[in-house]
Order: C-alpha cells, then sequence, then structure tokens
C-alpha cells in the first residue's frame, strides 16, 4: 500500500466506526476513564468499562475490540487482566494496550510479562513506555531503559522506533509512539502523523483515550490501519480544537466536538509520511 | 391528578432541592462518577460518594436519598450493597437503583435479586435494563430478555412499558425509562416527558447522572414527581445546551450550565403527555 | 516576612513549577480524581495517580511532593497510606494530606490518627475539616466537632483559625482552610485571601483539586508559601474564570484555562491581608 491506497483505508476505518458503532468495553484507569469512553463514543463506537474477572472474560467473548490500560493497578486486576487477555485470545478479539507506567510497581510487571503469551493486537505508549515494554519481553529495543517519570516519556519518539518495530513484528500487528508527532509500525513499514497541539500535553487521558480510540478502529481494519485512523484522528480534530481553544480545559471540549463532526475525509488527509516501507 | 396539578408539584420539587440542598450520597460507577455529583450539584443537591460498607451503613441512615448505580462492580461492593440497602430501608429513606448492565457477570445479578427485599423507591434505567430487572424480579414485562449490549438499550421505551408498570407496582414507587423520549409511571399513570437531544447519547452518564439527579428530587418529593422533575429537567436544559453546543464536549457543559440557571417554570412546562392515568 | 516579600515568593513559587514541572503523584478519590489530574498540570506539574502499597512507597521515595486525599477509600487504602506516608517521611518528601469525610466510617478514622505519627507538610481542608482533625489529634480546636455534613462544612472559616494553627504548630507545617474565604497559617502568621466565586461550591473536586495543586506548590517551596501561592492560584483564576462562565460547567473549563495562562504576577497580585502576624 503507497498512501493514497492507507489514506483511503483510513477514510473507511472513520466511516465503518461511526456506521456500525463497535461494542469496544475497556479496562482502564480511574483518572481518565471518563474521557476513555467519551472519545470513544465520539468516534462512534459504544464503550463499557469493567473490572471484574468473570465480566472481563464475558463481555470479552461477545465485544467487537477490547481495550486494556494499565494505569491505576487495583488488586482485582491480578485476576482479571489475565483472565481478560485469555478470553480475548480464545474469541481471535482485536485488542489494544497501553503500558502506562511500565516500570513503577511489582503488579504491573508481572502482568505486563503475561501478555507476551496472549499478545494484544496493538500497542500504543508514549516512547519510554515502547521501549520499556520491548525490553521487558526480551526483544531488541536499541536502548535499555525501564520505563519513563511517572507516566511521562524521556525519550523521543524517534529513539522508540526500533522498540515499536520489534514489538509490532512479535505481535504481528501494529505499534503507536505518540509524541511531538506520532510513529505507527507494522514492524516493516514506519509512518510518521503530524498535528495535535502541545495541549494535549496538558490534559489528562490524551494518550488513555488515543487508546481507547484505536480500539474502536481496530474493530474495524487491520491493526496498522485502526492505530493510524486513531492517531489521525488525535492529530486532526486536535490541531482545530486548538485553535479555538484558549488552554487545556476548553481544549478537551473542543476537542471532542471536532471528533464527532469531522469528516472521514479530513482525518484520511491529515499530514502523514513513509519514514521506512 | 391532572398534568396540570403534576406540573406544579414538579415546579414545588425543582425549587425545594435548591432552597433545602439535601445530602444525596451515591455508590455509583467509576467512569461517570464526576459527572453524577456535578449533576447533583447543579441541581442544588449536596454530593457524597463512598464504597465501603460501613461508611454506606452510616450515610445512609442519616442522608435525604441514596443513589445506587451498577455500573462498574468492585469486589467490596458484595457486602457494601446489601448492608446500604438494609440500611435505607431501616430508616425509611428514599433511594434510586440503575441497574446498569444487568445480564453481565455474575456479581450483578445476585446483587439486583437481593434488591427486591430491600427495594429502591424508583428505579431508572434504558429500556433494556428495565425489561430486564423485571424479569429477574420475576415481574410480568410483557417480553423474556436479560439486559442490553453493554450498557446500551435494544429496545424501544414503549416496549418498555408493561415492565415498567408492573417493577412500579411491586416497589409502591416509580420507574423511568430513558430514550428517545421519557416514560415515569407509578404503574398506574404513565406520562411521556419530551425533548432532550441526541448529543445525550454521545456523553458518557447522561443516565447515570439522570438517575443522581433523580435521587436529589427523591429527597424532596413523591416517586412519580421525583421521577418526572429529574426526566422534565434532562430533557429541558438538554434542549437549551444542544442549541448551543457544536458536539458532546461542549454539549455536556452547556448541559450543566442550564440545569443551574434554568427556572423551575420552564422545568414544570417542558412538553409531557399523559399516555394512561 | 511582610506581605511584600511574601508576594515574591508566591512568584516565585508559580514560576518554579512551570520551569521545573515537579512529579507529583497522588492517592485520591475516584470522583474527582481527574480534575486534580488536570489542575495540576495546568499548574506546571506532573501527575501520577495510585492505589497499590508498593507503588505508593516506589513513588513516593523519587517523587517531588505528594498529595494523599481521603474522599473515597477502598478496602486496599488500609496498606496504601500508612506505607506511602511512611515512605514520604523517610524520605523527607512534602506531602499534603486532605482529610476529605473526616467522621464517616471506621477505616478513615483510623488512617487519619495514624497519619499523627508520619505528619503531612501541609493539611488542607474546609473549616470542619480541620476542626475535627485538630481534635482527633488531640490538639487544641476551640471546639469540638468531629467532622461536617457529608463532604461539606456546617463551620465558617473563621471558626477554624484556631485548629489550624494549632494543626500547622503540630506538623511544623501550614495548613489551609477554604471556605467563603480562604486561610493559611504557619502557627504563628496567618493570610487571608480573597476572591474565588460562589461557583466552586457548584463543582465537585474544587478543593480536592486545590489539594493537589498546593501539593505542586509544596514540592517548589517552603509550605505556607506553597499553600498559600495553591490559594492565591484559585482565587485569582476562579474570579476571572466565573467572569466568563454562564455556570458551573463552563466554570470548571475556563478555570483550567485561566490557571493554564494566568501570569505569576496576577497569582501574586491577589488580594490578601495579614490576619495575624
Amino acid at each position: 500500500m503507497d498512501l493514497e491506497e492507507i489514506r483511503n483505508e483510513v477514510k473507511k476505518a472513520v466511516e465503518k466506526a461511526r456506521e456500525t458503532c463497535p461494542l469496544v468495553p475497556s479496562i482502564t484507569n480511574t483518572v481518565t476513564i471518563n474521557l476513555v469512553a467519551n472519545a470513544q463514543l465520539a468516534s462512534g463506537g459504544s464503550a463499557a468499562m469493567i473490572y471484574l474477572p468473570d465480566e472481563g472474560e464475558g463481555i470479552g467473548a461477545v465485544c467487537n475490540a477490547f481495550y486494556i490500560n494499565m494505569g491505576t493497578l487495583l488488586p482485582v486486576y491480578a485476576e482479571t487482566l489475565p483472565r481478560t487477555a485469555r478470553a480475548l485470545q480464545a474469541h481471535h478479539k482485536p485488542w489494544v494496550l497501553d503500558p502506562v507506567g511500565i516500570g513503577l510497581g511489582g503488579l504491573r510487571t508481572v502482568l505486563l510479562k503475561e501478555f507476551r503469551e496472549t499478545p494484544p493486537t496493538i500497542v500504543r505508549g508514549n516512547a519510554s513506555e515502547i521501549i520499556g515494554l520491548a525490553n521487558l519481553w526480551g526483544l531488541d529495543a536499541g536502548i535499555k531503559k525501564e520505563g519513563g517519570r511517572g507516566v511521562d516519556s524521556v525519550d523521543t519518539v524517534d529513539s522508540a522506533i526500533p522498540a515499536a518495530k520489534s514489538l509490532a513484528s512479535f505481535i504481528h500487528g501494529a505499534v503507536a509512539v505518540s509524541g511531538e508527532n506520532d510513529i505507527v509500525t507494522d514492524g516493516n513499514r514506519v509512518i510518521r502523523s503530524f498535528g495535535g497541539s502541545i495541549l494535549f500535553t496538558k490534559v489528562t487521558g490524551s494518550g488513555c483515550s488515543l487508546g481507547g480510540v484505536t480500539a474502536v478502529y481496530a474493530a474495524v481494519s487491520e491493526p496498522l490501519i485502526g492505530a493510524l485512523t486513531a492517531v489521525n484522528m488525535y492529530n486532526a480534530a486536535g490541531k482545530r480544537a486548538a485553535e479555538k481553544a484558549k488552554g487545556p480545559g476548553t481544549f478537551e471540549k473542543y476537542f471532542l466536538d471536532e471528533m464527532y463532526t469531522i469528516s472521514a475525509e479530513d482525518v484520511a488527509g491529515n499530514p502523514m509520511e513513509m519514514v521506512e516501507e
């Protein structure tokens, strides 16, 4: 696929999510759970958040795609996350992993290691998280690092390209790295998407909700396109929202408005370049 | 009561909530807990959210009304919900049940079954949830169904009228069914309220927060009027907010503004019709 | 320090937070956790919320300051809060305690009592909470009371000045009392800050997020200045937001915008008076 064909697939993914309203449940952190759900609704999906093991198995078996975000772990996650991941694997459901906070605490490390056996379809994170996960899974990341600073990245997007490619190849899916611009890769092709706004860094859950929306598009397209559609949506709608906003408070609300109203053509037409093909 | 008398009672409920600031605690899901609290504050109530069993008992004994939403169950709810419901019953406190997600998972089914013995004053839900609860409690629902799709309804509001009437009669209270328009019943009278906006379906927690606001009005009026006042508030304030909003992000914020500023007369004057009396 | 010197220190605190982006993790309630994080980001800090004991210890050892809010306790807090507080003490990290809901439930009382041995650097609360905590710790509060009404105060700010001074002296730090105006004290000096808006009482988490922002400034200044800078920020930015807002929904968003854009001079220049020196 060249960039023109890719743009066409992105356009179809935006349209298909709006037409089919895929059911995309999440296990996600309590900080940004509301924004994740609202962003999923604005993109056309149906959201449903859960904590309990049998609920993860039950809705994992019937969903169109799933989102797991490691943000604020609770004790019950020790059982819920592995059982949900196994159900998703058994039922061949696409799912997105956001390894937020990798390196912090014992449970997060244990659970992230276990996902190596029940791998996600797409991994989304900042540069430090992607590098950290590749290292945790013993893949070639090009750098030895375990995580970031709290939930923030201390690495550049480009420095995470080798880790992203290794991860994407290993999971036979796609990896998206968020930062000053965004990289999406399926292990071979590497595409860069431009746009967005510095205000995303001042709204908690920009990344988490991007993960949730990635899962919406993963329900209606192949991994690379799903990841790229979400990234393009954020960059295109975020750029428009920033033109109206006076700060992070209004930005978040205008962003949801823009995501709901932007045309599929404008998402597909967001500035991109092929870095490697 | 004819519609004119009902409008007068609705007006009084809006005014009384604003004047008396009833204490209306909630046990509610983590997705929309913030919007529930903000909607309760905007309507004039005082919010307080809890998770632990002895806190539910303690504040249940001294509150003016209570709200229980089954959205995101945690393990501790297995103890907290029954103990809180028993405290509410012992202290004759009105409370509102929102059976979100009915049909998903084992704990939700167990807890919802137990509430049959400590029944709420008002049940609020979408059509599928109301039908599902009536069936779970062995009441005549007119249809055999166990729930919806995730948190979404797959049934029309009108198809849930028999279930709503059965439930309202059983609890000697009122039932509100949310959807393209809204139905409120005490088992005999059935009143339909119009207005609102399609944007409510694109804001997570529209239904949950309506449940929380219903509890605010249940603290200051009889069940049918409490349920109807909340529904009218959402329809009247929601319609106004939609006229200003550019999408779901700004809609949510304008809606809270409108709920805070709308006159009691305008809530009482919202378009309604008597379907059965 | 006279008021002019204090204003200069406040100005420096605002600037330093924006320049250094201190890492300020929180253990806080699920109702307002999103606003706490967004307010911390808007003030220049980096937020990271956690629930598990080893995560509290781990990030407590490397953070720049920490925020503990007692709002919605979960069972795991019985272990997480004491272990985190001990880690903060061992590593000499400044931290802010918000004793929300004091008087409700057994666990909250136990945990708040234990904090007497691992005291915070700053306590922030409404008048009833400050009076309640001073009494719980056996300090001279001038009044015997255990708490408020749910999460609301039933006491005036001025009635809490003796309790605030006793607490501040005991912890060798500072105490901030929020209300119709705000008092900050280090046990000797008492400073009153004016401004804000009645709309703060209609937005859930105004107080919680003030606590989180207080921790951001506690990372870059001494306790009295940290507490006062946060209070001044809320009063100055809140006053501006209220001039634009049509209600509590838009107020919250405009407030975050103003906090992000207001100059350090305007925060330092917010109306204040020295009540006792």
